[in-house]
């Protein structure tokens, strides 16, 4: 009988882990944003988009995931958004850039705002984002 | 003995609430169009999308959260949508607009269709709606 | 004392299926890409971005499900894309067709690429997806 309890218990046991996924976290809000254009009101918006989210949930995190055209955001010659993207930054919003399409449009870092980090594969950035329990945006129109 | 059956059983019964979570409820689709676009073919086009869905799952619930230049959809002046919004907002759907969008394009609820509901921050809608299981569509071509 | 324990492990053997379901299985990738234009550039960014994806995930599954313009894609007529769809259809990529706005569009599957499949309604077969837990990118600028 002691036997058949102690079998139960450690059974038992193994739930816990299990089940502690299932309660929900204290919320904390994750949001990628997916960039794919060079329309410059875009890049706009999304600097207007994220500040509005953190001053509603200042402690959001955010990613600005750009690929495709969407990468010329953080390009740093002439760049007019340095200055939104450092403010930005120092508020812990992300901004990612596809490696896989930098390749393609010929760039390299030495081209790209120092405020951006990379990931090689831009789409899948996204995905694992998305199975981790990120909201998912596309920017633009 | 009976204490740890019933130390057990108490410890059981505490699973429950969780497991109930894990346990898929009969299915109701929920979806979250995003629209961002001043473009009336894309705006067609959103109200056949509803349409269809709702022709396949009569109890969807559905929302078309405008933002941007989206919201222009849901201006009274001139409108030629107000007929087939208010159909679908007698089936349930909610049309959405983002009261932060609202002051930058200087338009007050008197400009917009009597159907429309208001939310302060358009993409923090989209972001609460996914993390609460709601599917994200975006609109658009 | 007997009939209570095996109450207690009935009562537990019920709740295996609904831990297993909260256990996360070995990571497989699986992505809806969502077509909705027909700006050939688009076309030929999803064909590179799913190639993208398989070269990290060789094993993802992927869907590009096309809607609204985006059925043009896999129009038979003068295709430039036959080969590359094809390629990816020999990788398990699933290239699926909203039969909605193939009517809208008058188009039949005689039409269409011999490498298409068909859902009847797009929107819903995006629902469907994100509710089976893949990720979602809208594809295009």
């Amino acid at each position: 009988m002691k036997n058949t309890l102690f079998t139960l218990l450690c059974l038992f046991s193994l739930t816990a882990p299990a089940l502690a996924q299932t309660q929900p976290a204290a919320k904390e809000h994750r949001v990628v944003f997916h960039l794919a254009t060079d329309d410059t009101l875009v890049y706009q918006m999304v600097i207007r988009q994220v500040n509005n989210i953190l001053n509603v949930w200042p402690t959001a995190k955010i990613e600005v995931l750009a690929n495709s055209l969407g990468i010329s955001m953080f390009r740093r010659e002439g760049s007019k958004l340095e200055k939104p993207v450092q403010a930005l930054t120092e508020k812990g919003v992300i901004f990612a850039v596809c490696q896989n399409s930098m390749r393609a449009m010929k760039l390299t870092k030495d081209d790209m705002l120092k405020q951006a980090t990379y990931v090689p594969v831009g789409v899948a950035e996204l995905v694992m984002k998305q199975e981790d329990g990120w909201s998912y945006i596309k920017a633009g129109f």
